[in-house]
């Protein structure tokens, strides 16, 4: 058997390149005569831009050429709302907002110029805080009005299950933006050819996707962009179809028809936006003494900041995706997403699922308490199941969710540590938990979500995989391999996957949506079975067998009934090519699921499978400084049959850490729209010494409609962190924080109230 | 109908890049942290090395490595006969041949390393002349002896069918080796990635035979070679499969895991070879009173050089390819190819054809007079027709030769001239014609002459075209391009063909044997024609009608039948992916053609088809300087369909140029086995100011096996040049040079030795 066959712990296929430091990020990429771009951004929150003066810029020797606003394509550009230009156009509303570009011989060069450009701006009043965006009197963000999107979904009857309800819960939860924090800023290499084809290497979590967004922005075909994806240092959701500075390099490439080099420095790519939707969610809930949850009532108000990008499809995600992981009949969701004059804000790993996750397990925990039912319990209780379609139409094909639960209770000692005394002095200790779900896929872009993969099988009986789903760092080309070599009976290390390039790879929509191994690799099985059916007929054809005789192994076609009938594969694979009629194996196989696209009222199965998480951690909170430390987590995944667990592992871990800095340090200061803090030292994400030891297993449900029954394995275990933090905080101290980040100063404030409450 | 429809004159697609100074060679190319390689060659034509001192030129600051024999590859590579190393060890068989190999920061210390460089040698006595290469007691070349290949064949019976004719006629005729002359010296830059992967961009006829070529000499498996063709500056067969400059290059940054760059200047790429093969043919034929050819014995030998390479299949050429073009029932041919102490031999544009179209052209000249028959009359009445069956088993699908005699007749006023004075003072005039044959592809690569082409139709409805044959400006991009545009029904604009790419585009053989308009073109009927009907399934299924009252063009979709029934591309091609089982627009085609390799006899059909051309010139010969001038020149080619007549017209007319210079004025001078002329000042080939303006005319047999009735056309026009000129020369002023190049010295000493003769 394949050391590393689907399911066994498989090293990166790309860890080689990348320990040897020898991986090329767009960053590194170098062409003869390139440029280098830096932008001028708007200080200001909101912002006529009276004049532009370039002049000095473009005298300054070494500078190539100087764009504003006025040079760039006057259709704007966008994926829902069409709003944003390549430089901005007569106002900003944001600050950060690319107002000029400079090109010129040298970085240095092109810093220096950007200090020469004078721009005379009329300061205009601000939005900046979203609760007032849809105040009467409130400052217009964009001529139509602040409120970027609506969104109301009802089902059941609510009210009377409120009615019927023993308990009722609402409280208000608030949610913060939290930057990717990818080790890559965003870099891009753009550069027109002869023939006026404009290709742009670019850190992207989708190349097509990246076509599209760079066709439509600078306003010419599809055809004469060609997009390609270097090795990618992380995306998140930051680099997906929102993205503007591959957007800018492309255009100044094309403009000064030269090559451009566009990288960003780490406070630009801050500045660049990028960030999650902060959202402000009313929860409300009711339960039978028995802790069946009956009705929820949700109202969301989600600030996309100066433009609205994916944030409309993040927010129908928080109103409505967590509502799947419940038996429910009754809920009803309103969602608002308004525009201020702050960094537009958008996709982020988990995709809306966070926010809600916060607020759900919170809520379900303290009405747990409220019922007198262990928490766990009351997630069990209430858990859909397989074979359950959910309240919105989601056909759930695998659920262990019920096993992940199980999983969390068990290792971290739940019962015990519940009963334990939490004092220890000035310490208190508390666990807490939550549970999420995913998607695993999401039809949702054009009624569309599948995947297409070419094999070209060489003379050597080695593989090239040709694909444009990303590989971002998650290990898809990994899975991808290892799917591959089984099914084609071939040693791993004799799989290679290519690099997507919108001109030679197939169309695919990219790592999104946790969709690339449960959409490509069905895809992949498709085209290597298929491959692996071309070489057992030519082989059958050259030894004058029966192809059903026929299998392979480690490189090597052999005959189950004649040990006398064998070959090589290079041997047949020649053979495909030097015969009447021969050809160099090349498969090309697509798999779309059979999903549904949500209908007008949302409803529809619009993934193939779902995944579930749980996870329980322990904390300890110092009540004199007020600092919550994590003392030890566990975090259960299903993701299906986990293809390869180190990677599984490796999500579930990472997505756990993320999760700990959103929670408890990750903070985005700002002061009138002005980020305070866009840099790695005061923006302070968790490191390795200031995390305990991540636990981390799998539930492998075995999704009947997944490749051998794999799942989505990079987004669910982001979703429960956060709410089980903040549950354990609340079981070590007795006070809930319902605002994020879980700072000392809430910490300490909460602790005194609850001392003068107490006092009083 | 389209303006550059197939059978119109289409500018090149490429011309635009290549106009603009903007087509990237390989040369062109810069990968960051390059290093650039020179290669010490041998001084001596035979000797073995003693010692190879490095130290000097890796102690010269710059100098990252330096490579001798001892550090490459054990294995020998080849063609046929595996001989060669990718640097010499032990022993130098040729001036020229690569004994180091210095890589360093740049070309002017990678050049000055090679300086010092001490190789201590122990000169040898050196095989120059092939005429003693048989000799019992000659120096050996290779170990095996010098005799490095020999061919036999014999059709009907020679010896009384020489009896039965009225004339028989021998003649021993001598050709020189020519010099491709391409723009662009052999470029190469090689890389090695993170994974180990070697990646190569070379200029290449053939990125497939190219990575089998580096992965032989580097002794690696194919699929960890990646071969790139960037825009290539001409090949003529010299950048097929013998080149030995990118193999060199590989291995350097395969051993200094850098970047290298290996450009060869030009006295460098013409110490390299890719020269013609020289060859002594001695030729003859019987006929009938009546112009009937009964018998013909051919005998040739030819000079490989040191290596044998593609030499012993050019050989069989010239030994039974001519045959082909005539009725003949009689023939033998007895051919030996041996080594020598000189540079490489090999592939050249009309492989093996000139050599012996120049013998049998001057020899059926010279037996018309002696019949006194009109030599074209002779040409006709024994010319091959449509349908025939060739003495080696060739079936003539198609031929236009009795056409193209008449129209050079006609265009130079054949009948005219002939009668006319020669005489104008000391200058003579005189007419020739001749006449050749060659194939449209050939079944010699392991049995598969197929070609494979990858169509993308994008969302915007254009066409990416990904195929691995090789425009190396002869205009096969232009050519697919058309069939393309053409057979989808969209604008040529539309459609563009991307680079050669081992790991992206599919197998193909590459630009060898006028092979890609007659395969490549029937494959993208093929693929064309399946993408359209993939598109029409889609519009039918969209606008809800039957996809055969469908058609495209001009990149609309409409109904023949229903005015209301029409849709735009670009939205059928979005339609084609966004919808359920949807996915991007990708067709493989793949043609191989109905060919027969040859037996072990060489006899079988080896191509689809068979063009035809045929040459009259009229030239002045000045007796008192030997000088000859050419006053005018009509080509005629068969080419099935002119699908371009531009790029036809393009390639008759460098075709009939390069054989202008062969004729008259390139000569590679040798002492001992050394160049001395390595340079385009003193190797002379034809500029545009000393030809007169040429004539070509296309005769369009309509191929029943070539796309739209097309054969190739890039090779057959050289054929004639040389005999037609000698056959000119001899009609004015009455000797027959019959030993190429035609010299003034050589005029002067047989216009001597014929007033000797007459004074006698």
């Amino acid at each position: 058997m394949n050391a590393f066959a689907p399911g066994l712990p498989t090293p990166q296929v790309t860890s080689q390149e990348k320990a040897l430091g020898r991986a090329t990020y767009a960053g590194d990429l170098k062409i003869a005569g390139m440029l280098h771009a830096k932008l001028l951004r708007s200080p200001h929150a909101h912002a006529r831009i009276l004049n532009v003066d370039v002049s000095r810029a473009i005298a300054l020797p070494g500078v190539r050429a100087v764009f504003t606003g006025d040079d760039v394509p006057q259709r704007a550009w966008g994926v829902k709302h069409k709003q944003q230009h390549v430089l901005a156009r007569e106002v900003v509303r944001f600050v950060g907002e690319e107002i000029a570009a400079v090109v010129a011989i040298d970085e240095d060069t092109a810093e220096e110029a950007l200090d020469l450009i004078r721009v005379e701006y009329e300061p205009l009043p601000a939005l900046i805080d979203p609760s007032q965006a849809l105040e009467p009197n409130a400052v217009k963000v964009h001529p139509g009005g602040n409120l970027a999107d609506e969104i109301g979904i009802v089902r059941g009857d609510v009210d009377s299950a409120f009615a019927e309800a023993d308990i009722v819960h609402e409280e208000t939860y608030t949610t913060h933006s939290q930057y990717p924090g990818y080790m890559e800023p965003m870099a891009t290499l753009a550069t027109t050819d002869g023939s006026g084809k404009l290709t742009v290497w670019t850190a992207t979590q989708s190349v097509f996707l990246a076509r599209q967004r760079l066709a439509e922005a600078l306003d010419r075909p599809v055809s004469t962009v060609r997009v390609v994806q270097p090795t990618v240092g992380g995306g998140f959701g930051g680099k997906i179809i929102e993205e503007r500075s591959s957007v800018i390099a492309g255009f100044l490439a094309a403009a000064t028809d030269r090559p451009v080099r566009l990288c960003l420095s780490r406070i630009d790519d801050m500045l660049s936006g990028a960030f999650s939707v902060p959202m402000k969610i009313r929860l409300k809930m009711g339960m039978t003494r028995d802790g069946r949850i009956t009705a929820k009532d949700v109202s969301i108000r989600a600030d996309c900041g100066a433009y609205a990008g994916l944030a409309p499809e993040v927010m129908l995600v928080t109103a409505m995706r967590s509502d799947n992981m419940q038996r429910l009949e009754h809920t009803r969701s309103h969602a608002q997403l308004v525009y201020t004059h702050t960094m537009p804000r958008g996709a982020f790993r988990g995709f809306g699922g966070t926010q809600m996750a916060f607020a759900l397990n919170s809520h379900l925990t303290a009405m747990a308490d409220l019922a007198g039912i262990d928490p766990i319990e009351l997630h069990r209780q209430n858990a859909i199941r397989t074979g359950d379609l959910s309240i919105h139409g989601w056909k759930i094909g695998s659920c262990g969710l019920p096993e992940c639960l199980n999983q969390i209770e068990g290792a971290i000692g739940w019962t015990e540590k519940r009963s334990r005394p939490k004092q220890r002095g000035v310490l208190r200790r508390g666990i807490g938990m939550a549970a999420a779900m995913h998607v695993s896929g999401n039809r949702t872009m054009g009624n569309w979500d599948g995947s297409t993969i070419v094999l070209k099988v060489n003379e050597d009986g080695r593989v090239v995989v040709l694909t444009s789903e990303a590989d971002v760092g998650q290990g898809s080309n990994t899975m991808l391999s290892q799917i591959c070599a089984h099914e084609l009976g071939v040693p791993l290390s004799h799989v290679s996957v290519q690099t997507p390039d919108t001109d030679f790879t197939p169309y695919c929509l990219g790592s999104i949506a946790s969709r690339v191994t449960i959409n490509a690799g069905k895809a992949m099985i498709k085209a290597a079975r298929e491959a692996r059916e071309t070489i057992l007929a030519a082989a059958a054809e050259k030894l004058g067998c029966d192809a059903i005789d026929l299998t392979i192994e480690d490189g090597v076609v052999q005959s189950t009934s004649n040990a006398n009938h064998f070959a090589k594969l290079p041997d047949i694979c020649r053979y495909h090519i030097f015969r009447h009629g021969g050809e160099g194996i090349h498969i090309k196989a697509t798999h779309d699921p059979d999903t549904v696209m949500m209908d007008g009222d949302h409803y529809g199965n619009i993934a193939p499978a779902y995944s579930f998480a749980a996870q329980a951690v322990e904390v300890e909170v110092d009540t004199e400084t007020g600092q919550v430390r994590l003392i030890e987590s566990w975090l259960s995944d299903d993701c299906g049959k986990a293809i390869n667990p180190l990677a599984v592992h490796g999500q579930s871990n990472g997505a756990a850490v993320q999760a700990i800095g959103w929670t408890l340090c990750e903070e985005l200061q700002f002061e009138e729209g002005r980020l305070m803090n866009g840099n790695l030292a005061d923006y302070t994400m968790p490191t390795a010494d200031s995390v305990p030891e991540m636990h981390s297993s799998i539930v492998e449900s075995m999704d009947p409609n997944g490749p051998l029954g794999a799942k989505g394995a990079s987004e669910t275990a982001i979703l429960p962190g956060a709410p089980a933090i903040a549950n354990a905080v609340f079981d070590a101290i007795g006070v809930r924080i319902t605002d994020l980040p879980i700072t000392p100063e809430k910490i300490l404030a909460a602790i005194a109230a609850q001392k003068e409450k107490r006092d009083a």
